[in-house]
């Protein structure tokens, strides 16, 4: 469960990555701002701010008024929806290179989900009312932004059909590949990014069918777990047992 | 199942409606172009053509080239995919005002998925070559079309946070409310848009499944099944039953 969300929200300030040049770096990696007019990119690099926030840290709810979009940097964050009974859906698991609330611009300027700091991250706020005025403004930028929607767009298609035709192991399954560099040959050690608690809700699963779930994975492909540990003695069997009830074949395309 | 793909697709012309007064009408009424620049809109209506299409009618496949991305005039069309083991995953189905397709442009020029009619449809359709190349020279194009990803990704996080947080018999209640009008006061006699075993597909149920929790959903809500009918006696009942596991409350912003 999250976090109870506070206005004061915890920082970390990195000073000797917060400078101009950093954030240059920092933005030019960004799918986002490919190709984009340099008065565009030379706007966000002056606005941005960099911040750390620590494990647990609530950055905003559901329907609070959006002030920034964030691109991280590193750690991972989780992007959510409760009902009013507190029960949780996880929309996704985001880590460096992603962005997020970038949406709030065509929902009235309010998130259309909450965001939780998962494990400790490092990002970059961009101002939302920037976002929104230079999308206007540089075409390159709309494009991009668009490009990056479709790409999740398809992702969550391939989500939404997993939930139908995969089973609980499958899916875990696919999550682990998805971990692995595509063409690893032989032995892989792989180390879970966020808790399994966190995977379980990812996956929209029990906590107790992820554990019976992973079970049978270990069964049936011969992975071992310790811990936060993997190890996938080979990426065929996984693939083969998970990608079987995929509409996709191995490797994937759309991979972050 | 979807019908064999045939590359000469069965089309109906439609003389009257097919002017050059009907498609500026047409695309007007289409939040794509809104406030867009009149040479653009006015390129689309010259090379937009109009088509009739009989329930069945497979457009494309996925990973096929796409030539155009289409405008649903009137209709149901279902777009999905397939596994190499044949079964089969709803993506959505849309109808009026809706469009698909158009993430081809972002996608190598390859459709994402596959789309079949599955009640006999008039679709416009623009070549998406012109799209490609429009929506890189007319901001406001990409801005709107921007704008219609932005709702169509809200409501695939909605359908994920649904599979997790809503039992079956809730998901069928909540897509009997989304065909009912908002604000609708007493019994309310809704006609199913599609047949029951694609509204099980499109609602990721096994056909067994949705018939058992159709049946649980007569008995919590009182509604009435008579073949493609449907009695509600108060929208009230049905949104309490469905909405309560939901993150958002009735009615919904994010309707069609």
């Amino acid at each position: 469960m999250p976090t109870t969300h506070s206005n004061t929200i915890p920082t970390i300030p990195e000073a000797s990555s917060g400078s101009h040049d950093f954030f240059v770096q920092a933005l030019g990696r960004s799918g986002l701002f490919a190709n984009t007019q340099p008065s565009t990119f030379n706007r966000f690099a002056e606005q941005c701010q960099q911040r750390r926030y620590a494990k647990g840290t609530v950055l905003f709810l559901q329907e609070d008024e959006a002030d920034w979009c964030y691109l991280i940097i590193n750690g991972w964050v989780k992007l959510y929806r409760e009902t009013l009974d507190g029960d949780e859906a996880v929309v996704d698991a985001l880590t460096s290179g992603l962005m997020f609330g970038e949406t709030a611009i065509f929902e009235n300027g309010k998130y259309p989900y909450a965001a939780e700091v998962v494990e400790d991250a490092t990002l970059l706020l961009l101002p939302i009312r920037l976002l929104a005025e230079q999308v206007k403004q540089d075409n390159q930028l709309a494009f991009n932004m668009l490009k990056i929607m479709s790409r999740f767009q398809r992702q969550q298609d391939k989500e939404i059909e997993h939930r139908t035709l995969q089973n609980a192991p499958q899916r875990i399954g696919c999550f682990l590949l998805r971990l692995c560099r595509a063409g690893a040959e032989g032995e892989i050690r792989l180390h879970l990014p966020y808790d399994k608690t966190l995977i379980a809700s990812r996956l929209g699963m029990q906590p107790e069918t992820f554990s019976r779930a992973l079970g049978r994975l270990k069964n049936e492909t011969g992975i071992k777990v310790q811990g936060s540990t993997v190890i996938v003695p080979s990426i065929e069997s996984l693939s083969g047992y998970s990608c079987s009830a995929c509409t996709s074949s191995y490797p994937c395309q759309d991979l972050y």
